[in-house]
């Protein structure tokens, strides 16, 4: 079959590989109908260092059960699934906390000889704790929101639900990427009245304001706290969901939060240290967030898309075949493409 | 009068100033039967570049009203009261939500020329909003104890609060200082009950002891960090206390909190910048604390120091004359002197 490996930063190639099948009584085996090109994958495309064996890409995706492996009670062959974007038994004592993050048998796809979901299929290690059904049909116009469930939204979702996001909550959302996008219908959903979307790119700015954004801050740095401020009485917001990574994004989020706020991080950190001195310990500031236990969130998130209150589907704004992703790659790199529907 | 004023690094000088007066309707004169030298008093005294003139220090104090002013309802002249460590209007937005320490009105003593606690008396600005009667007489035994009303005892309940420490969560409380021995004992009042003390003075941990710890840890660093996950299953506790502030300390912190869990701090950071990269992202680690609003938690903390179930003034060996207080910041720094009791 087909899958997408990358060979280091800017090298991304869809190549021949083994068919995937059962190792373990706890796999399945998965056709994939739908998967996308994250944001996260950027990362290594553009710092990978080169090397020999290419790493299998893909961590959001949804399909069908070739194959549902012995130990998968309730999955049976043909059954329409989405994975979470890492996979966990969820029976463990973290799993039950709903910090499948932290799972003492999961991991990561495209690590220790698991797959990645930009390929035809792939083998879904503890298949029972990972895959969730999906109560549409395999042509369903829903697969593209459907398929959001797998990482972009609950990325968008856990990190307003850290910072504590709700009714009486005002929101800045840095970043107009799908996680910001994402971070914006969740902070709606949550009930927040206030969010401040900051992002320049207008086509993405304009669908955040249709997710619930109420102002867009198209300025960036000093500028844009200022008018962040200027926004908010001069105090900033209670929240701030940082969807971007930099440390320049992190500097603009103690800008524009309120004293005694919270900033919450959805983005990779492209930093190992960062400014948490005195001035956090007077404000009372709070820094949380995280990766996103996406599996603890899709029963909650799923009605809603099923419904179409929400569509996060919207984020992609393009499709591409498996033959067609290393464009997709380049296509988001390069700030084209917002996000990569991948149809293989 | 004689007032304590601090000159530079070591430099702590007893001397006569003019009488506190009334300067805004607002203010108070108060008569100080007892201050406290504070942890965070040691920090300019170990590091002060020289100076001129003097910075009145003391933020710890109780007393008795002389003068109330004329905007200050409710208090009269006799009146017992303790002052919040940070003065306040106490009916600003940020003081309304909890959050004194952003009062819009506040400031710090010894700074913009209000008077130090460690002084035979003060004008305490915004009295009304920051004193807060005492129903003891002016000879009670209990005065140590509700002298750590002020600040002490609110800085380490506050670092539990955000925290979210409860009946569920294990806690580790890093340092034996008093703001440690108090985070221990707000601990085990909000209902945790393992609660891991690391320091390494006996006489101080076995104070811990008595205030709630189930487990002391007296090895530090690496060895510190192996000892607290044997205790708790190889994962750490929920909650971390940081009651030091160093960077070592921090890093103790991340190595023994449980994923998903939070460190707070309530020890002044010795530092700008610190580890907040990947690591932190991948075990959703908050990291929260902060300058306690202590105005906010005075009501809630006293009755169970009236009713003798918490004793948080035995941090508190050592009393000095106010004579005497250069040697109680010498006697602290040292170690010699875990709080030293000022009784002007």
């Amino acid at each position: 079959m087909k899958a997408t490996l990358m060979y280091g930063a800017g090298d991304v190639r869809v190549q021949d590989v083994p068919d995937p099948v059962l190792r373990e009584p706890a796999d399945a085996v998965v056709r994939v109908l739908r998967a996308a090109i994250c944001g996260s994958d950027l990362w290594p495309y553009a710092s990978m260092p080169p090397a020999k064996q290419g790493r299998a890409m893909g961590h959001e995706f949804l399909g069908v059960i070739e194959d549902p492996g012995a130990e998968s009670p309730g999955l049976a062959a043909g059954d329409l699934v989405v994975a979470s974007f890492l996979w966990q038994d969820n029976t463990c004592d973290f799993c039950r906390e709903g910090l499948q993050t932290s799972c003492r048998h999961g991991g990561r796809y495209g690590f220790g000889g698991v797959g990645g979901g930009q390929a035809e299929a792939i083998t879904v290690p503890q298949a029972q704790g990972t895959l969730v059904k999906l109560p549409v049909a395999a042509d369903s116009a829903l697969l593209p929101s459907l398929l959001t469930l797998a990482d972009v939204l609950p990325t968008g979702h856990h990190c307003a639900v850290k910072a504590g996001t709700g009714p009486h909550t005002t929101v800045t959302v840095i970043g107009d990427g799908a996680v910001g996008l994402c971070a914006v219908l969740a902070a709606r959903r949550l009930g927040a009245e206030r969010i401040v979307l900051m992002g320049s790119h207008a086509e993405r700015t304009d669908l955040g304001r249709e997710f619930g954004a109420t102002d867009i801050v198209a300025e960036r740095g000093t500028e844009g706290v200022e008018r962040v401020r200027e926004l908010t009485g001069g105090d900033g917001t209670h929240v701030v969901l940082d969807c971007v990574g930099t440390l320049v994004v992190l500097e603009t989020a103690y800008g524009v939060v309120r004293d005694g706020g919270v900033i919450s991080r959805a983005g990779v950190p492209q930093y190992a240290e960062g400014p948490i001195g005195m001035d956090m310990l007077m404000r009372n500031l709070t820094l949380t967030g995280g990766a996103t236990p996406a599996r603890a969130y899709i029963e909650e998130l799923m009605p809603a898309i099923l419904d179409g209150t929400i569509e996060p589907g919207r984020v992609f704004d393009r499709t591409v075949s498996l033959d067609e992703v290393p464009g997709g790659y380049q296509s988001m790199a390069s700030r084209q493409t917002l996000k990569a529907l991948v149809r293989p």
